[in-house]
């Protein structure tokens, strides 16, 4: 037998039992005639004690150990003289009495602590050592705790996980697929999927009622950061049902792991629209977790005779409390200079400090009158001490600028708050969008969505106008300014899928050979369905307060794509690629 | 709302509720002034009913449907006056007063019963129509409730279920890879994994310790009956322990599994070695719901002149107790043809029948005295009624004839009994296997497998025939003659791995190109690991006495590797080859 026990279960209660542990040496240092060596596993770290007066041989053979080497000691818990109370096993120690070096190890090219000294590429290269470090295998614990919690959950109210094939049919709407050549099919290609999307749509013609997954996805985009080109998705969707029932159902799923996980109790959604989202947080994500709505501040402030303003669709602004005194003119520089980057593309920033001592200063002070300015202020409910910060432009990019610096503030002011969580339900969002240069409508969420019941008959009539401003019976769940997931009602009715598919550009025939399968299902009592899909891999992140998702996937990519450790991909035979019927391009 | 109630959830206790249903017509039928239609949904079937002189227009309408239809109804429950005792909504009936058609439906390619009039290909060009059918829809409810067993109770005990990579390298040894062209790297290819087993690996010298997921794997093989080109293992690997800890282990999950969701309280497995099952069975993987052990009849049979026997290097019989009477010359002509067929490949049968009355015949009765052939007989343990069949040749070969010779029996027997369940472990496989065409070792389990901890310096400097004889820490567990999985404990030294590469005649670039992360892992710190992986698809079949495992995959590919629903794989766009560095190869 390797072990008796782990490294991180002995407490006083064993002190005098004989013992056998196995694991990893963190650290070892000698004092005099005694060798102390911390052994870790997974579950924690014990101290063995080598003496040299009891054991020369083994003491010194000990001494000849180093970090990361795994060994086996045998010997009995006794108490520590000197406790340390930061550690589970801190008031015990054991008394080694024979001891085995099971492997031994290269120096790690970083430390294996918490805080290391391995940077990114180094931690990625080495990712198994990597694991050993308490906050990257905390995080896998965790997500795996999560998936488990999310099965109980789901399996207990009725939901069946069904498994959907990964070598699928390729598609050219939406992301980019990855294509697997088939050699007993020469020329002919499975995709992976990007999502279960049409899978779970036949599950439900057959009558599956309730289905989930938690399950990989893949996309073959250019990487950004956080993006990953496999990724996992809790995928779900149900029969019979209105929209609110899906709600409710993922409500109940995400309040029952923040308690079961988190020790948190989530108070009940607020659902909001697209539109009112937009209008008041310039984001379809709004973080939740600080007030700061933007107020539009048209009426009161166009046709004054400020040019910047008067010629601007939307002057907007966002009020940061207490302010005023924080930016001096050098940091109200900087934050200028920050929302004119390109990556914002503001042309300007207006602002307005309400000082403490009841002087207003701002950057259109010459423009425009005490009064003028104090009544924004009223309007934006700003109090002595208070600056607001007001951007003009077209109304869409105005408001995406206004809520980047929203966030931006919120960072400067420390209101994102860990162990704060504010979930928010975004409804209705648009049906189409339209894409300029491919000179179409795109789907917003997918070409299966439905339109909100009472759009139907605009769809199938209406004009340009008209199709631009539908709206979906679509949703998101947002946490804390990050999407978790989202989903729709889809369509059921073979008729509206077709026009949805005209509309987006398909000619029958595309449609037919594409998603022909999907349209044939619908000719035999497809029943009305929808669902939803969880970013798992961000979900565990947010739960966490942790903005990457790096550090929940235990083999993640690089923005190359590349696996660095294994060094995938990597070249083939040449003989593979003949039995696939494949050759490299030689242009 | 959609439907108060399922269609398979309302008793007597509700007679007088108002409810509303939601499901696809079953069937309908028109007594007089009634219409009678059962509704049907994934809980069961609720009979629904129209009254001409109730409602005469709803009547009619709903005379106008067909089978198959979604339909919504709203009604009061009553008791039925002809109940139908075999359907737990039996009692009563809905007394239907409005409803609704939610989607029509075209007459379905086959009948949506338990029995059904379509064939395997129709039923998988409509595999949304198969699912609805009770026998696929409770099979794949099994396989979810399977699955959530085994992550509870593997969760319950420590294991972290971590997801490995999907996009990973292509390696030559074992089956064929699936291959995976980069975009963002061009020229060079991904492999989606035949297993985890390298990264479960990682895992253990991570420090993860316990590790599990339930995983899709793929293998480009040329596609016999009942393999599948994606197939779900349940993949385990744990550190510090030795085969006997991996096998209670699993050996608990496995009888866990039997009790929740079977019902069957499985005692100990018994545990054989490979050898001793290839001696009496004739297999690695016997069926011990039935004895008829191989008996060898080397020393009785031959030297007695007959040329047969005496040519061979083995004679060996089975005893099919109480056949003789069964077995018509004819019969036995019938099965002596069936062994002779090229799947079986023996080159004639023996046969002696001890009959009832005392009598003894036997193919060989002119070679052989009746004493000596009553030696067979006691050695064989045959009582008046029995009959032995017997077979004679190169001993492997001679072995597996037997074998199949001996599941043919039993089957003719009837011994194969549905709800009857003999598990059994089979230990200390062959480490390597000769393979004469390729001149070389091949791994009989894999590269990774460990050879027992007292054949190492054997294996280290051992002859062929030593090499050849040597035995792996390698086991599988099998129930009732199919292979439910297996595993080993694996090499955590770097230096025997290489001496296994190098075994296996890889050249030290060839490791090193393709296991270099592994062997590099193996220098810092790997700690002794083993694991096994379970055929999770084979294991839901086994469980259900079931043959095949197509039943238990939602969309499973044909014989071509082939989704003949969706019409995958096929062709993509030149654009897609064109960014992806490729082209179609002409010759």
């Amino acid at each position: 037998m390797y072990r008796t026990h782990n490294c991180g279960e002995l407490r006083i209660e064993n002190v005098g039992n004989e013992v056998t542990l196995s694991g990893w040496i963190q650290s070892s240092r000698d004092f005099g005639g005694l060798t102390f060596i911390d052994l870790r596993d997974r579950y924690g770290i014990t101290q063995l004690v080598f003496s040299m007066d009891e054991n020369k041989e083994m003491c010194e053979s000990a001494r000849k150990t180093g970090r990361e080497f795994v060994i086996q000691a045998k010997g009995v818990v006794r108490e520590r003289s000197n406790k340390n109370p930061n550690r589970p096993t801190g008031e015990i120690e054991i008394d080694v009495k024979s001891f085995e070096v099971l492997n031994s190890s290269e120096t790690p090219p970083f430390t294996i602590e918490d805080k290391t000294d391995g940077g990114d590429e180094l931690r990625m290269k080495y990712r198994y050592l990597d694991i050993r470090r308490n906050p990257v295998k905390e995080n896998l614990i965790f997500r795996s705790k999560c998936s488990l919690e999310v099965r109980k959950y789901l399996g207990g109210s009725d939901f069946v996980e069904v498994e959907t094939p990964f070598l699928i049919k390729s598609t050219p709407e939406g992301a980019r697929d990855f294509i697997v050549p088939s050699r007993l099919n020469k020329g002919q290609f499975y995709a992976l999927p990007q999502s279960p999307q049409t899978f779970k749509q036949l599950l439900m013609v057959a009558g599956m009622d309730k289905y989930y997954q938690i399950v990989k996805c893949f996309r073959d985009e250019d990487l950004r950061a956080d993006r990953q080109p496999e990724f996992t998705q809790i995928d779900c969707e149900m029969s019979y049902v209105h929209r609110d029932d899906i709600l409710d159902t993922f409500e109940g799923l995400t309040k029952h792991l923040f308690k079961t996980l988190k020790g948190v109790e989530l108070e009940d959604f607020p659902r909001m629209d697209y539109d009112y989202a937009m209008k008041t947080y310039g984001s379809d994500k709004p973080d939740l977790r600080f007030d700061m709505k933007f107020v539009e501040l048209n009426d009161l402030a166009k046709g004054k005779g400020f040019s910047v303003f008067d010629d601007a669709e939307l002057v907007v602004g966002i009020n940061a409390k207490g302010q005023s005194k924080e930016y001096s003119n050098k940091a109200i520089k900087k934050l200028t200079e920050w929302v004119k980057r390109p990556q914002i593309g503001a042309k300007g920033l207006v602002y307005v400090k309400f000082e403490e001592d009841g002087m207003i200063r701002s950057s259109v002070g010459k423009f425009f009158s005490e009064e003028q300015i104090k009544s924004w202020g009223d309007l934006m409910s700003a109090d002595a001490g208070d600056m607001l910060l007001i951007l003009s432009g077209e109304v869409d990019k105005v408001r995406k600028q206004l809520g980047e610096l929203r966030l931006e503030m919120a960072r400067n002011m420390g209101l994102m708050k860990d162990g704060d969580f504010k979930p928010v339900w975004i409804l209705d969002f648009p049906l189409l969008e339209w894409d300029e240069d491919a000179d179409r409508f795109f789907a917003m969420h997918h070409p299966f969505t439905a339109p909100k019941k009472e759009e139907i008959e605009k769809m199938k009539s209406g004009d340009f106008e008209t199709l631009k401003n539908l709206k979906a019976d679509a949703y998101d769940l947002v946490i804390n300014g990050a999407e978790i997931g989202g989903g729709s009602i889809r369509i059921h009715d073979r008729e509206l899928q077709s026009k949805n598919f005209s509309l987006l550009g398909f000619t029958k025939e595309e449609a037919q050979k594409q998603f022909g399968f999907l349209l044939g299902a619908f000719e035999y009592g497809a029943p009305p369905h929808g669902g939803i899909a969880f970013g798992f891999d961000r979900l565990c992140a947010v739960m966490n307060n942790q903005s990457s998702i790096r550090d929940y996937i235990a083999f993640p990519k690089n923005n190359q794509g590349k696996d660095v450790m294994i060094d995938a991909p990597d070249t083939v035979d040449e003989e593979q690629l003949i039995e696939l019927g494949l050759q490299l391009r030689k242009d």
